[in-house]
């Protein structure tokens, strides 16, 4: 059968896996595919890079719309990253009647609702397993593997940096700032890692999951976003002595009244399988209704690990382009006339269980008055811990963990606590999530 | 669009399981297929059954063969199970141009070449996502998921019974027979669990695993199978002590000269996290040189997990049924064409590493024999671990782990180190597996 021509869009580190690799598995992903998959055309600005990477066995260029506009070309991989070039470059190659392949997480988070209208009434594809946890086939578990079930939560470690960090510290005893600098030494972390830290990457992620789970729009705008900067060594440690381990978790969750999407730093069970995930490994756990538990655990980053999730969809695109466009799996696995237009909540009605620090003077009476507020605000207490306090040491840490409550019931105490005189700084407050059910 | 008519095969547990699910979550998997799917006639024997599960919503009948024959119906589910009438009843579908979806590994590991010869050659598919580690969509992910990759080698908790035996066996320290009546009683195990406990399950399932990974047909008669019922509680300790937990693995492997398939109880470093899959749950490992490592966890059997696999399959066959059959997915991953024939190795020949125990006199000299016939054969020792005698006793244990070697080196030192006169029982061996790369 006739190959299928490729356009890559930036031969950068993950250009560079996806080329290697399938020209190193040429062979076995043609006896797959039923017909040879050639990338014929690379972008990039750095032809000197893209000429030592392909050898010069395929047309260069610096200008990648001669790519997208190529009549030779079938499918468009983009793997230039970030909201600005690549988005008039993914529309451009759409417009021209191409297929897409993406890991352009940013930018289908922010932009996934006009992208993919533009691919529907066009009639390509726009494929974005390597968005989501590298080489995890995750979009196709959920999109496909899963299409039986009721989705009811996903809760997934979908960044690697981040991961990397909390391991190291909770392993070492060791402050936030120390860990990233390793991190950055040892190319785990970028050398702004803002996006990472701050859990911008999970928070993109998490967004397209939450779609793919709910048949609702990308709605990157409304997730929650909180990342581990400001998480202490403490925490780290109190949370090991309740049976807890503290990760970055990307939760989206189905509720009576609307969807949960958020980021932020969570305490698990230690015993859960995911809590076991350590260094820079994703792993994603889907609570479905008829499958119930299952996790997907693998190399969320790196150039070959992502590139198997580009080629897998180049090879999903190549079985499925001649396919009628009704009969393709939906970009968002929900038909785009059936999406739901259930609303993301607000953080205030959020409902998680709690770990909260107070640092309060050690004196008599100060329990009483914090567990009469946390009673008074409807909020039962699930374990506590009060440290000893060091001798001649006036003051003490007491760690609270509740059951699950409403967030804005937790801000409200929280506040209630924090104008106690005894209480001596911000009370720390950590989500916690048993994932059980 | 026009609903797909399913005719549905066996309304036991994971029939009534698929019934109940396709009905219960009909709006959010039509939203998905963009169209009804629809089981609208069902075969069993036991009417009244079929009847309590329908609510008598759809025509029942007690001849199977009446479904598969019937014009208005496009899809056959099989859920009868065995090689018997299955068989017939598959060939029959297919012969008349019906989509057959299947949980049936007996079937598809032993006759797979000739019924799918026979759906390639009428066009229609046989989709059995639902025959390995239930609701994990693990045919899903190796098969086009991981398309990228060459695949170098399977490892995975494929049988919850025994997975569920090991576990207790562990955490209780009590006998196999002790553990294995209470899985009967939980409904664990069933009142004939030689399938489950003798490996005959499992190698059914990595069997069809093998075939999708290196893209060969299956060849169930060719694997090794070797179940739990002759390992004993002490091994389970030992090797616990020795920083390992025994699992019951089903192993596919790609070697230079053909391809390893084997079932046997597996000794695993302890700190992986297949080694933390406990009770009835299923894991699956799988190696690519592409994405590393991906593990697959999840419920592997029950009514409502495998119905999740039986119905994710429904959607799939729905979305490519209208398709050109050589877009399709093969149905072994690879294209029919392109199938290799890379032999299935002997045992003999299987490289692996062990786990030996010795029961021998206490006496000087016996550790130097024995570490000497291992030279001799080229084996070389990882790790010993040497039972202190208790007051009185005359024999001990001796514990080697060795490094890899080929069972035939291994066998061939063992008859020798048997034949020692200082060596009183038969060696007790188990194979061990580091799963690192």
């Amino acid at each position: 059968m006739k190959p299928i021509n490729v356009g890559l869009l930036g031969i950068g580190t993950v250009g560079g896996g996806t080329y290697t690799v399938l020209t190193r598995n040429e062979a076995e992903i043609t006896r797959r595919a039923g017909r040879p998959i050639r990338i014929t055309k690379v972008a990039d600005k750095n032809l000197a890079l893209a000429k030592e990477v392909t050898g010069g066995q395929v047309a260069l260029t610096d200008d990648a719309f001669s790519v997208v506009t190529d009549p030779e070309i079938d499918i468009v991989v983009e793997l230039i990253g970030g909201y600005g070039i690549a988005k008039e470059l993914v529309l451009k190659a759409i417009e021209n009647g191409k297929h897409v392949v993406t890991a352009n997480k940013a930018l289908l988070a922010v932009h996934g609702t006009e992208i993919f209208a533009a691919a529907q009434k066009k009639g390509v594809m726009v494929a974005f397993e390597a968005a989501v946890a590298g080489g995890i086939p995750i979009i196709k578990a959920v999109r496909e593997g899963l299409a039986a079930n009721r989705i009811q939560w996903i809760a997934g470690i979908i960044n690697g940096t981040t991961n990397f960090i909390l391991s190291e510290m909770r392993d070492k005893g060791l402050p936030f700032d120390t860990v990233l600098k390793e991190a950055q030494r040892l190319g785990y972390a970028e050398a702004d890692p803002t996006f990472d830290i701050e859990g911008v990457d999970a928070a993109h992620k998490i967004t397209i999951l939450s779609a793919i789970a709910f048949g609702i729009p990308v709605q990157f705008d409304k997730a929650h976003v909180e990342g581990i900067s400001k998480l202490e060594a403490e925490d780290i440690k109190y949370a090991e002595q309740l049976g807890y381990r503290i990760k970055l978790l990307g939760i989206t969750k189905r509720r009576a009244n609307g969807i949960e999407l958020r980021v932020h730093p969570t305490l698990i069970p230690a015993r859960r399988l995911i809590a076991n995930v350590e260094g820079a490994m994703n792993a994603v756990l889907v609570q479905g209704d008829a499958v119930g538990s299952t996790l997907y655990y693998g190399k969320g980053a790196g150039a070959e690990p992502t590139a198997s999730a580009v080629i897998a969809d180049l090879v999903d695109v190549t079985r499925m382009h001649t396919a009628d466009p009704e009969n393709r799996v939906p970009h968002l696995a929900f038909q785009p006339d059936a999406m739901a237009d259930t609303p993301i909540l607000p953080l205030a009605e959020v409902e998680t269980a709690y770990y909260l620090r107070l640092r309060v003077e050690d004196k008599a009476g100060v329990l009483a008055d914090v567990t009469r507020i946390l009673a008074d605000a409807g909020i039962s207490i699930d374990a506590l811990l009060q440290r000893e306090p060091g001798e001649g040491e006036a003051q003490t840490d007491i760690i609270i963990l509740t059951h699950v409550c409403q967030e804005k019931q937790a801000d409200a105490a929280i506040a209630r606590i924090e104008a106690l005189p005894v209480v001596k700084r911000k009370v720390i407050r950590l989500r916690l999530e048993e994932l059980d059910k």
